[in-house]
């Protein structure tokens, strides 16, 4: 079996550049828009519709089940949500079953847990992560602290409602991850090598 | 300023020889016990009673503060609780301004914060956590699964609202630790020594 590692992340964390960094370091596939064209490609819906709707609150007008039971009412938004899920499911299988690999998100620690991957969730605290989006805000955007930290906190609620749908788990909660880091007081850069050293001696007893 | 690193852990996590053997690889001072004994010294209470206490539900009738003033109403157990945490936090002080060190437990993440320490939280799911305890079960002890389970959850619970009472945090919150480390699928043998590699990096640049 391939080895797996999943990498959740706080918006403003710096997860996604930590993991592709590590990805990198231990020379192994490295998936995280990929997972977006993927499903966009299978369902033929566009890519930024999907964009938009993974990693979001799911809007669904009914509980996905009722009494354990499918519920019959027809709610075409919560089908799209399902056909999309599927398809990211049927992605996310497919990439980690043709080599070792790390992936950024959308379930994928869940999706993929009968091959027990690496879970890791990366988060820091509120003023790093507005320091942190500050430093990477496109040229002329100047968004103000409020409203930085009101996109962050939206963007969690999303990743977490998300979550929660498809998995009845907690998102971010630390039971579901081998190692939460928080990168509060860290440069992304300088964790990664020693991280990647980690990963070397826990998954491949280098 | 000496380099600080405290240990959280859950019962049956292994955070204890985790911390221990982190301590040793690192070539720094290890504080367990040692933070009890002092206790016992400075308060003249036993060292028994001190172990009773500490990491323990606080017994008090009053909370500590009513109405963000301290209570005048006089409980010698509180009387005595406070003693207690006051000379935790001069031992921990002391000893963290001794030389570089880790620390296991005790509110040390708390009581040291200005000295900005690396916090760790061990953790493990239940039953590898049973598992762990039946491995370093004395002879003859033979509790059951259930027996050996509510052990944890109460030892678990007693930290927490020792923790909660004098910090007034949650204890094991991912926010509060740099690293949650989850030992379920892990030896500590193991993952000690590239962690303390992990740590070299982060607090020495080694």
């Amino acid at each position: 079996m391939n080895k797996v590692i999943t990498v959740s992340r706080a918006f403003g964390s710096g997860g996604r550049e930590l993991g592709k960094r590590l990805a990198e370091l231990l020379g192994i596939a490295y998936y995280d828009h990929e997972i977006i064209s993927g499903i966009a490609q299978k369902s033929g819906l566009a890519e930024a519709y999907v964009n938009s709707v993974v990693d979001r609150k799911v809007a669904a007008r009914y509980p996905i089940t009722i009494g354990r039971t499918f519920s019959n009412a027809f709610d075409p938004q919560l089908e799209l949500n399902l056909r999309i899920y599927t398809q990211q499911c049927d992605i996310i299988k497919e990439l980690a079953s043709r080599s070792d690999c790390l992936l950024i998100g959308r379930c994928s620690d869940h999706i993929l847990r009968e091959c027990r991957p690496f879970n890791m969730f990366v988060h820091a605290d509120m003023d790093a992560r507005v320091h942190r989006c500050r430093e990477k805000e496109p040229a002329g955007e100047n968004l103000s602290d409020a409203a930085l930290k009101g996109r962050i906190l939206e963007t969690d609620r999303g990743r977490a409602q998300y979550y929660k749908f498809w998995t009845e788990r907690e998102w971010g909660a630390k039971e579901h991850y081998a190692l939460c880091v928080n990168t509060t007081h860290m440069e992304i850069r300088d964790l990664a090598l020693p991280l990647s050293g980690l990963l070397k001696a826990l998954l491949y007893n280098e």
